[in-house]
């Protein structure tokens, strides 16, 4: 199963994700790549963001809290990446919420991410399906949006990894259905982001990125499954979440993963 | 009483608060925020702040890392939330500190918050009385300040939320004193930040701003005392904190809020 | 033992921190401080960085997410720090990375920093010892690297502050060792930002830098081993080491700091 073999080449190659992400999930980004295995850089400025690319196995774009320098540096550090054909993510947070925040999406988007991480209503809105984006929370159902998923995952060529109460992962031919987690993990800010940066760090491990991105996902589910049976609210889901990454064995992910695949 | 009022329309109708706010409290605001029921939004940048706003339910303006863009961008958030009459908050991170922090408080105040929240040396360096504020911690008791927020209250039109050791909320007329929480709570860093976002989410919800500020107030010391029950230190408070806010029930509220009018 | 005496003068001088400090670190930075004692404020727009530096007790400057303005403050306040005699730390996180960022790092040292608080990697880098520096963890080793440190600080005048597995501190003439601590440390973002940030409260309260290194390192590895004994991952050791810190005595420190002189 390609859970196990992920978690496992993370830990053992430790890959370098260069992150240009929000201000809100950056401690909690770097602390879920470091407890997966990975290793995060935080690099944002013009003058080296294109040049740090060119160390690292991924890039990570965020746009929770962009403006235009950032978004600057998104787009060279995204053509370093694409150029030396290494992976990157695209987390389009609250895409459809103001015009600005649409038209750096859409333009990120055009460079063709490896994997879309969004929730369903970001994919929608992404899609050209009205803005159904509220704040930074989906307001769609994600059963709404599988077919819209797999219609964007194959007209863009890209892996979209559609998250909420389940997970839809389709590059457009295959689907994959990821269940798990605690509930209560919609209410830890940047939880959806941090599974953005562990989406690039298994891409940067693993060639198929449609694999990769279930692996990332079937990974956080268990982790917030495992957290959530003695978490007493948010904060100490948080904790065990995090921790969790860390422990987990491949005989846990073995057991606890529920992946179905409903291409 | 006012106090589960306020937490059970924040949990059930969500509101949208858009943060612009320190870096160093986007993690813990956010938390506080989504552990109450509520739905952050951090959006800072000139080419959409105003328009989020026109999404917000209420706007939070936090000067703790300030600099000039995203003064700008309070300026017109704030704007954008007077326009349609929607609740804002600030948060005046150590005025007196700097010529331009105080500057820039000075101007933003001038817009007429809902509701100024700050410690006791903020208070009074806001209003005029000589540089009281030393990094951001208060020097002043709260005790010496009451007068002078009641006056502030009263000159300005806002509600003036005081908070140190006891909360002092007052909008010149009437005046509360919010008791409780746990000693500890000023090692935990921008949780004060926090509570002006709580504050935020709470007059989105209750029309009576002086109610309201209350009401946030109340909700963390309850949730700082239930969750000094058992923490070791800081962090452990802070995480049972946040814990407490998402499972805390009407009855706790009840039984334990301690708010008493003193006008 | 100067551990514990540097520890009760943080204690109760409360010495104010500047810290103009990469994103991530932020909020773990600032709780680090709070839980020894200190009190940290994140101040950085060049439109008040020098004046706020009157008002500190130290400077701490950090690259970790550097760009040019906040670059412009970090001098600034270096300037205006050592003007008034006070200490600045400086953490090159990934110097040798990207040209732009030991450009930065090297202009910087050359303000001569009380302490350079850094990784054996980043020691390396920043002595003109190739690229050693990968992202922002270590690729050298600690033990390797002893003589270039020693050289580095003797040339620099700076204390140098060489942290990994083992801590090595020296001022050129006096080297001593920091053993302790937990292996799962750097699973903890921006750990060793706050250990600088440590640094820096330690040498505003202790003028010997040499000593307030190694007591911070000191105190630091003490929590970690604490927060070790009941920690099931990175996050609960996260929360445990705040929490430590804040509640260590002076007795614990008699008892556990391992520090050898092995000048």
């Amino acid at each position: 199963m390609n859970v196990q073999t992920v978690q496992a080449a993370v830990r053992e190659q430790r890959p370098l994700v260069q992150c240009l992400t929000n201000y809100v999930s950056m401690d909690i980004a770097a602390n879920v790549l470091l407890a997966a295995g990975a290793s995060p850089a935080m690099v944002h400025a013009e003058e080296e963001a294109a040049e740090f690319a060119g160390l690292a196995d991924a890039v990570y774009a965020n746009i929770g809290t962009l403006s235009p320098p950032w978004v600057e540096s998104m787009h060279a550090a995204v053509a370093a990446a694409r150029e030396r054909g290494r992976p990157w993510v695209l987390d389009p947070v609250a895409v459809g919420a103001t015009g600005y925040r649409t038209s750096v999406a859409v333009e990120l988007f055009a460079q063709r991410p490896t994997v879309l991480r969004a929730n369903a209503g970001e994919v929608l809105a992404l899609a050209g399906a009205a803005g159904a984006s509220r704040g930074v929370d989906s307001t769609a159902s994600s059963d709404d949006a599988v077919e819209q998923a797999r219609r964007l995952a194959r007209d863009s060529g890209c892996v979209v990894a559609m998250t909420g109460e389940r997970d839809v992962v389709t590059d457009g031919d295959r689907v994959s259905i990821v269940s798990g987690g605690d509930d209560r993990m919609p209410l830890i800010t940047a939880l959806g982001c941090s599974l953005s940066a562990l989406v690039a760090a298994s891409c940067a491990v693993h060639e198929d990125a449609f694999e990769a991105a279930v692996a990332a996902c079937a990974l956080l589910a268990v982790a917030g499954a495992r957290a959530g049976e003695s978490a007493v609210g948010p904060a100490s889901l948080r904790t065990g979440l995090i921790d969790a990454l860390a422990v987990l064995t491949s005989e846990d992910l073995t057991s606890f993963a529920d992946v179905r695949d409903v291409s």
